[in-house]
């Protein structure tokens, strides 16, 4: 490891001593050399820890950040700690939009859209109870404490910015194979939080407090639906533009840089097209990325496949990576410590009061919505989300990370600066807020995890639903005929089946839509987008 | 292509407007969005024309960049035709490197290193031949037309400024695998070229030009000697690192997205380094790019394999799109135009006078050079150069691209502006003749090339040297025993053996240092950094 350390030591002098006469800006070339610098010592180092039983990635780069946010500061003699100011564009311009995009592209579609109506009443309303919870906490609790000072706004906002959640730390954990239905809910409410914070932190932004409590909230509410709608839409549209385009032109002969590039390009247009006309760029990535690896990806080569999909992967690591390191090298800013006047004992106690509302925040909706979940599928053949599940569940999302700071950032600074003892104050917390639950929480993650689901393979059988089970379980004998009967008949002949569908529908309603959709797909969706349309109906599970 | 056209409408619009209120700075959103849009374009735009004789990729983004621009000038009133400021730093910071460090990873090694010596000439000697012709003739023939009052820095930064090609066109037309050695020595050049003449330039501009003519010549020679040994040497360490860290840390088990992030980090970190301690990170880069894809490459799993080397080619190509579509919408801007007061008939003695140099520079080293290295390699079982071949040569340099732009920019502006005119003439004279080149000699290009190599496959047999060519040729004869003895017998060993090499390398010096450079690769780096060992001997070639 000798010549990482000498090229650090070489950078940060030279960074240290503000100095530098390369080509352009030298306090850029410094930065830049900086983090590519540090990044590459996470990659190594979190692989090196890859297979011990504490520590994460997340608390790797966490830890280097603040190393090198550390030696920063001694090196530049007190001065500063931080080569980078702080800057949310940077974050949701270019950060965001891979780990988003991948997130969707990644995402096991067929476990996701079996688990919707979870995952989304988990990703919205939980995050719509979350806030309320945190914000009303805070407002009651902060004078409490000696800290007040904020405006209602502040309050809702410090409900966003603590409701949103980062369950990096746990899918690691978690096994896709071993427990898929518990993967899916982890990690589609993960994405589902993270577009729900960020719309619902904006259009509390742009609230006009001084309106009706009551019609506040229904404008919030229907702003969010409106948000959620359009750029769902505007994201669906781009992905098939994108898949239609790569069927239509490259019929034939491929090329696979072009295909790459494409794909790339315009899965960051639709991000920047959402942001552009106000809607989220968030949700409309996230939907872009799904289209695309359902239809897009079936339109292009092999090695395309292969880089895409690893591309993306790389891209969203890295900025996560990039993220968590920011935030450790961050930690050290003198200034927000500065800045922030409160008592040590006030600190301690705003620190407890979100710690709490935070634990409680999340407990208040994941146990009502599972067992609501379990209520509304308890004709399905599916297994019920088991109380261990829940507690893995209310677990994972108790890390706080990126978006968090990024949030906190957006509302209570002004380009990484803050001159206001009370902003400066909530910032800093943020901070240990972050730190607390990626350290403390994240290092207890895995043993919890062993903890609840001691034996993985029993609890597969439990979870059910997995890629291996074959044609001779119960529910897909239940199935299959259907279909085949629908399939031989056609659409709309023969009252029996209109009959039996309606029934279906109203006793499991999603997994009734499920395999409507799933029709719609096959005839015509995937003949004019992409994808295998003879695909092996005995899979379905 | 209709939804095409309506995302351009909606963002030009904006643009237009100057408007849209998104998250962050409206302004750097609407950027990204059009560009963004407008590579989509071209890509597809690119990929249809592709089997046009005429047309090719950079003549297809260098006009849709013109045309986006005066959409952009039309709907904005005139006020302006550009949405986002040239900005060298973001040129040479983030679009040059992914370009160069392609270009080093995806050369053919073997064909590389066996006309290093004839490639190096071209590269270096050659450019160091076109800046003399094109400065002297600048400083001789300006003043004729009406056009002066330049220091002579500036006459210098000229000649380096119309030195540096762009071989991307001509490359699209030669065949690989038909005529291996042309392509090679016009790839070779102009990968060496971009590197010369940046260095050279940046050596320029740090003259003190009130020390002595000889002095001065000899500082120029001795900055760039140094910083082309030095440069080299940090990209060689940083690939070798790289491809140790892979090897060494990855053994037995791997992650593909660790991988490709990885390289992709060093990579980029090896320019930054390269930047931050004042040497050449084209070099750098281009170095590390080589060794690379020699060691790294081998240390990764078969999906980095595929990943690694269609993303790097597909950054590359985003990059070079983006350079000539911001060249096409630039060369609207008005203001310069504006700014630069000289009549028609000066610019066009201006732009006859930098045509006619930029012929004669490059005609005054081709041919000159590749005489010369058909004498040096006279004893060599290599074919020489045919002076088709040399017409070729002379011809795929001649078109001028990115890198001249974004030097004068660097020379003549402040942050993309001028208030000079007779700067903003020369930057106006730069767009011209790259737009010249570009279009008409790019044009012309293809025909000539099927002019010129008439006959592919008799042309191969010419070139010799191919990847096919098995072990039944001669020149495979007469290494293989040479080789075994050597390899059967140990390194040292028989005073035979020693005359022999003696002799061979007085002969063909190039050849020899090739064999021995293979066998220290086999018997030392290869172990160490990674890499076939057993390869297959006869495919020496």
């Amino acid at each position: 490891m000798a010549w990482w350390w000498e090229a650090m030591v070489v950078v940060v002098a030279a960074a240290a001593a503000d100095g530098g006469t390369g080509a352009g800006s030298s306090g850029t070339v410094v930065s830049i050399c900086v983090f590519t610098a540090v990044l590459c010592l996470c990659l190594v180092a979190g692989h090196l820890l890859e297979e011990n039983k504490w520590v994460n990635e997340s608390i790797t780069a966490l830890l280097i950040g603040c190393v090198v946010g550390a030696v920063i500061f001694l090196l530049s003699k007190g001065k500063n700690s931080r080569i980078l100011r702080f800057d949310e564009q940077l974050f949701f311009i270019y950060v965001l939009p891979p780990i988003i995009f991948n997130a969707g592209f990644q995402v096991k579609k067929k476990q996701f859209f079996h688990n919707f109506l979870t995952i989304m009443s988990f990703g919205i309303f939980g995050v719509f109870i979350s806030v309320a919870i945190v914000s009303t906490g805070c407002y009651w609790l902060f004078p409490k404490v000696g800290f007040g000072n904020l405006d209602a706004v502040d309050y809702l906002a410090l409900g966003a910015i603590f409701s949103s959640t980062d369950t990096v730390c746990t899918l690691q954990v978690i096994s896709q194979d071993e427990t898929p239905r518990l993967y899916s809910l982890v990690f589609g409410e993960g994405v589902v939080n993270d577009a729900t914070s960020v719309v619902l932190f904006n259009a509390i932004k742009n609230l006009d407090i001084s309106q009706l409590k009551g019609r506040v909230a229904l404008k919030v509410i229907l702003d969010f639906l409106y948000l959620f709608f359009t750029s769902t839409m505007l994201g669906v549209m781009i992905g098939l533009s994108t898949a239609y385009a790569l069927k239509a032109l490259y019929f034939g002969r491929h090329s696979t840089d072009r295909e790459v590039a494409l794909m790339a390009l315009m899965a960051y247009l639709s991000y920047m097209l959402a942001e552009l006309l106000d809607l989220s760029g968030i949700l409309t990535v996230f939907f872009c990325g799904i289209v695309m690896s359902h239809y897009a990806w079936h339109n292009v080569t092999e090695s395309s496949r292969i880089t895409t999909r690893h591309i993306f992967a790389t891209l969203s690591f890295i900025a996560e990576t990039f993220i968590l390191l920011y935030v450790g090298m961050d930690a050290l800013d003198i200034d927000k410590w500065k800045t922030s006047e409160t008592s040590f004992k006030t600190s301690l106690g705003i620190f407890g009061i979100i710690i709490s509302l935070v634990l409680l925040g999340r407990a208040a909706f994941v146990f009502p919505l599972s067992i609501m979940s379990n209520y509304m599928s308890r004709s399905s053949e599916r297994a019920p989300i088991t109380f261990k599940h829940q507690v893995v569940i209310w677990w994972a999302g108790l890390m706080r990370g990126a978006v968090s700071i990024a949030l906190a950032y957006n509302q209570f600074t002004f380009s990484g600066v803050t001159l206001d003892p009370v902003h400066a104050t909530i910032i800093t917390s943020t901070i240990i807020v972050v730190f607390f639950t990626t350290l403390v929480f994240g290092f207890l993650t895995r043993p919890l995890i062993s903890a609840m689901l001691p034996q993985h393979r029993q609890s597969t059988a439990v979870a059910g639903g997995g890629h291996s089970t074959g044609s001779n379980s119960p529910k897909d004998d239940f199935i299959l005929p259907f279909l085949s009967l629908e399939e031989a008949s056609g659409s709309g002949s023969g009252f029996l089946q209109a009959k039996r569908s309606i029934s279906m529908l109203l006793e499991r309603p999603v997994h009734t839509v499920h395999i409507y959709w799933r029709k719609f797909d096959d005839k015509f969706m995937r003949p004019i987008f992409g994808g295998p349309v003879d695909r092996d109906r005995t899979n379905y599970s």
